[in-house]
């Protein structure tokens, strides 16, 4: 966009090329290959690039230290990203304050998918990337999954591949490129760039890459832990259609979905300060973690890794290490005959923009664990129990670049007609494409809501 | 939206029910009343509504304290506002670090607009506010313009007018709800609730509100000081469209310029850490001020406030007083007969998204006197100059709630079919629509560029 002379040409007003959804579709409607047949290709790539991840104590942790007097987690380098404390206060929810570690990354990562259409139709250009904190080393992961402490390369290490393809725009053209939220509860105002380009020319092949239909991506979802959260985030945000067409009855316009969700962001108070993470009250660090008193929520602790095809050979880093299952359930119901499905307007310390639209239940159900029931979150008995029918119930795995063995048990389950539609404040009803119209633009649809929605979409039959 | 049982309407897809740009239009055509005759009834209601506004020492600022430790100055109760210091290191423009006070407000204000259709036009209803920092001391602004430390009363005085529209869902249907950022340089990640809502019934009259038409407003703007920067920048936030249509060409499409400004938020590094205000290097605290060494930027000072038309009769308060004038400035361009302005995006590190769309120039030109001129601001010399057709050039006031006298020069500037299209990485060639769409989200196009925006559709002719 820089630099050029040219003659004008018409604007297009729609936010994405009107026959992109369309597209999205034929590929979301092609499956040649099964997902035992890509988990097949993704096993072969983990053998042929084997790797380790040994836990070592902090002191062990090389390039790493707690800074002089905060105790914070820090690079030498001062890169990367760091662990320090929070202090947060707010009215939202049971409890007006607390501290804990977060993890603050202010470099904007670049989840960045190259498309090309092969045979017409639509493919995305995976990649079979280990990281420290899968549960299974490898997953598929966005073509390009890079900080710019990577691809400025602080490490020194080999630049990312293809990650010219988001840098110099001759190369392709965006069809979704927005910066979204991470995960509000252990990164403070994290954001990355959410892009996928179009490429223009040939892309040269590589042997960790393969090249997906949305049909076979669908598939993969049904499955634990093979499309890694980066790559879900980023699909989730490109304008997939609802079979059947955008006609569909909705139980709120879009003007008042969005007024609801500025209300519900103007309307809860939350300061959440920068504290030294060595007075972080309720934690206390150990020679191998940093751990709550009563060991819930999550510990910090460290790793050794080696990799045969990352930008450098190995390194240490800290992981964030949660101390159960999370929970991410959406209720859904026909009204009207659409699919709806209640969504929460959810605080978390870390978000940008303090409130996002989460799923129906966000939580980490052990943690409430021997609390009185009113401190429960709502709905969190209804989704699992059985008045309510399951539809969708797999476990995903969270980034493993910063997570360890992070695990959200993604459920969606339908409920029928009967079911109230009056909902308290925070709680509204929104179709699959109003979640898609949130995705449009930052800070709206938070990360766990984000993965559902795919996952819904993943549902649908477009042939 | 809430505990409400009802049967599923359809849902309208557009960001804003269909009719309502063709009604603002409307209300554009229609200004019955001259700016003169509206600002002898806002000098009416100066007279009417006699008030004081004396400096005070920081030691006879009643209610407010310098933190014990920190230096930050705090209202006693820990509402309100506080002004506090900010570390910032950033790798955009030509400081790569300073500190500097800075406004921190976790309030949200609602900055609301009762509208209604009188004879089949829609018109606004303004309030003639009296604020401290005003240079008239009463200027037109929204109908309700209250943080929730007002509106819930924090200081125990009268219940903001009207504010039960902007509360109670059933009062009136939202034409637009969003939140947006003010003044990056001097509040720290503040953001406010711009809403418009149409009443659906009568709306009780009262002698300090006035109902104007669009037109009116837009005949006030040419005049300086009528029209409060809260009330520009709700209003800039309507879908109000350019005469002539939306069929006009732009250069760059929607999804390219989002695109763009994605690559600019996630391009540049900005850390903007809590200082505490004793230690803010380059700052000095008097009885009187806290001010710059060299006498630059800005001061805060204290004033003693009496006033017979607000909430409470009388208060102190800080407000930060600019030394010198600003300049928010837009090059105009027609590019295949469309006219475009020529974006910036602008780093401020106080803004919660770190980069939004500017106008050409947004400075204060006294700021560089002695600096080399490779530091000024691109463009600042060219605005300036007699190279350029100005078409828009009226001093408007920011904020008096918080700033005192500042005063911001709006130029718009139009430049031949000889001025080259290429631009710097940071700047980017929009229409007013393409402006326009960036106002219906979060955290895009910032505070002077849609109070230019709103200059600008008030420059059109709409019968």
């Amino acid at each position: 966009m820089t630099n050029v002379e040219a003659r004008p040409r018409p604007g297009t007003a729609p936010a994405t090329p009107t026959d992109l959804p369309e597209r999205l579709a034929a590929s979301a409607a092609q499956a040649p290959r099964s997902a035992a047949e890509i988990a097949g290709w993704l096993d072969e790539r983990r053998r042929g690039n084997p790797s380790t991840v040994e836990r070592v104590p902090f002191a062990d942790l090389t390039g790493w230290e707690f800074a002089a007097g905060s105790g914070d987690l820090v690079h030498s380098t001062g890169r990367f990203f760091s662990v320090h404390g929070l202090r947060v206060r707010t009215d939202y929810g049971h409890r007006p304050e607390w501290e804990q570690p977060i993890i603050d990354q202010r470099d904007v990562a670049i989840l960045g998918i190259v498309a090309r259409e092969i045979d017409g139709v639509l493919h995305f250009l995976m990649q079979a990337k280990m990281e420290p904190g899968n549960v299974n080393t490898v997953q598929l992961s966005p073509t390009v999954q890079a900080t710019s402490s990577n691809y400025l390369r602080a490490h020194k290490g080999a630049a990312s591949r293809y990650v010219e393809y988001f840098i110099d725009r001759t190369r392709g053209r965006a069809l979704v490129d927005v910066l979204q939220s991470e995960q509000g509860s252990w990164f403070v105002g994290k954001r990355n760039r959410n892009v996928v380009v179009e490429a223009l020319g040939p892309v040269e092949p590589h042997d960790d890459f393969i090249w997906l239909t949305l049909g076979e991506i669908f598939a993969l979802l049904r499955e634990p832990h093979l499309v890694n959260m980066d790559a879900r985030t980023v699909l989730s945000c490109l304008p997939i259609p609802t079979p059947g067409g955008a006609s569909s009855t909705s139980w709120r316009t879009m003007p008042e979905v969005r007024s609801w969700l500025t209300e519900r962001k103007a309307n809860y108070a939350l300061a959440a300060d920068y504290a030294p993470l060595a007075s972080v009250s309720g934690w206390r660090r150990t020679a191998d973690e940093i751990v709550h008193d009563e060991e819930r929520y999550f510990r910090v602790i460290g790793v050794r890794v080696s990799a045969s095809n990352r930008e450098v050979p190995g390194w240490c880093q800290p992981l964030l290490a949660p101390c159960s299952t999370g929970l991410a359930a959406f209720v859904m119901r026909r009204i009207g005959g659409t699919p709806h499905v209640l969504a929460r307007a959810d605080l978390r310390p870390g978000y940008r923009d303090v409130v996002e639209v989460g799923p129906t239940v966000q939580c980490t159900p052990d943690n409430y664990t021997g609390r009185p029931a009113d401190e429960w979150p709502a709905y969190l008995d209804l989704v699992l129990s059985r008045r309510v029918r399951p539809i969708f119930d797999v476990v995903q795995s969270e980034e493993g670049g910063r997570f360890h063995h992070a695990l959200t048990r993604h459920l969606i389950v339908e409920v029928g007609g009967g079911f109230p539609l009056g909902t308290p404040p925070d709680f509204a009803w929104l179709t699959l494409d109003q979640l898609g119209e949130l995705t449009r633009h930052s800070y709206q649809l938070d990360m766990e809501a984000r993965s559902l929605l795919l996952c819904l979409r993943g549902l649908a039959t477009y042939r």
